[in-house]
């Protein structure tokens, strides 16, 4: 099934534009999970009926080694049993026969169905990644850390211009660059952290973005007390503000 | 010992600013190999007094998955044996503690001397590599593929400016910006690729940068009837250029 397909199922299916970010670090989770793995089937166990998707960052899994890459493979196969899509969170981008090298490893060997990419190489180290057609790509545009104002500014407007038909990854704490980004690129699909532990305004964010977005929170969901009762809040916030 | 220790003594054993990139690609390969480690292996052996690094190009691994990742291991362990540093070409970058988790991967469980590091993040993505003290990070400057025009030209300089103490990846073809790079980066170790199958002209490129540069070349080599005898070629033309 196409990524976009998939997506659009499980979000109707769970009346939700939540995506839980899966980054997982073994001194973070409870005593209890011995493994990523464990943790991870722990977490989707009690949200996969209130998400649209999940985005495990590969970051997280590499620092293990193999171990962590085994992990990934899991849980992405894992996720699959439910129907919901993952985006692996890799910000991959190189010149191209490397670009579609990562782009293999992405969606044949770990199987994701979307990536996040770097455009700082520009068009053709992002091409073999649009090349699968089938699968999602989100663009790094404008990012909700302190660094994003370091070379950001500049160009990212011609990111979303030159990806406004992929996907683009817009951070939560920039709602007058959101609106702006949204003008450029009135039907690419938004994925859009920052919400919660680094404390983007819901409201404006699902105002300015309208219905074509995906809201990712990580930390805030999946070391909280009750991680389902956090994601059951936040899509019902989400939900909330869609007029 | 140090990256840029490992560096210095490489380069001055072998009189060779040469560093060959390798990324190797299972259907290039002569038919003799049968894995990707036992095709480095020759590699390394045919031209191991010849170089001052080498930097696979984690793409080419990763997209064989398991198997991938443990060859690159391999290699990088086989590397070492000759006091050789690798760099790890990775293009990693991400919000902090991702990129954290990044740095360790690349660090300390693939236990690469240097790394190529994405700069779109800023600052803070690029930290956590930097904090490495004993490591090597180059940033990606001004890249030699076509895409490099699309976002680079607004930003390289700034680029150079804020990560001027670091090293900087500057691609072969573009000595008129190589300059402006040397000029507001003077003290930086600056990785050139984009010689051999890319095309750089070689003379304006060591006359620019001095002799502070490492000039990599991977299908030029490792693709070459001879390896051995293209990397010594390549070498001497450097060395020739060297006033």
């Amino acid at each position: 099934m196409k990524f976009i397909d998939g997506l659009k199922n499980a979000s109707k299916k769970n009346n939700s534009l939540l995506c839980i970010g899966l980054d997982v670090d073994l001194n973070k989770i409870p005593k209890q999970h011995s493994s990523i793995f464990g943790f991870n089937k722990s977490i989707i166990d009690a949200t996969k009926d209130l998400v649209c998707a999940y985005k495990p960052n590969i970051a997280f899994y590499e620092m293990h080694g193999i171990k962590g890459i085994e992990a990934l493979i899991q849980t992405i196969d894992y996720i699959h049993k439910f129907d919901i899509p993952v985006i692996l969170d890799a910000k991959r981008g190189d010149i191209g026969n490397s670009s579609a090298a990562y782009a293999k490893a992405v969606f044949e060997v770990y199987k994701a169905d979307a990536v996040t990419v770097s455009p700082y190489m520009g068009y053709d180290s992002v091409k073999p990644f649009i090349d699968y057609q089938d699968r999602g790509v989100f663009v790094l545009c404008l990012t909700s850390n302190p660094g994003a104002k370091d070379f950001q500014p500049p160009v990212y407007k011609e990111v979303a211009k030159k990806f406004s038909s992929a996907g683009l990854v817009v951070g939560a704490t920039k709602p007058e660059e959101l609106k702006e980004i949204r003008r450029i690129a009135p039907n690419a699909l938004l994925l859009i952290p920052g919400v919660g532990a680094q404390g983007g305004d819901l409201g404006s964010i699902v105002k300015i973005g309208g219905k074509n977005i995906i809201i990712n929170s990580s930390r805030s969901i999946i070391y909280a007390d009750d991680p389902r009762k956090a994601a059951q809040t936040l899509r019902d916030q989400i939900n909330e503000k869609i007029v």
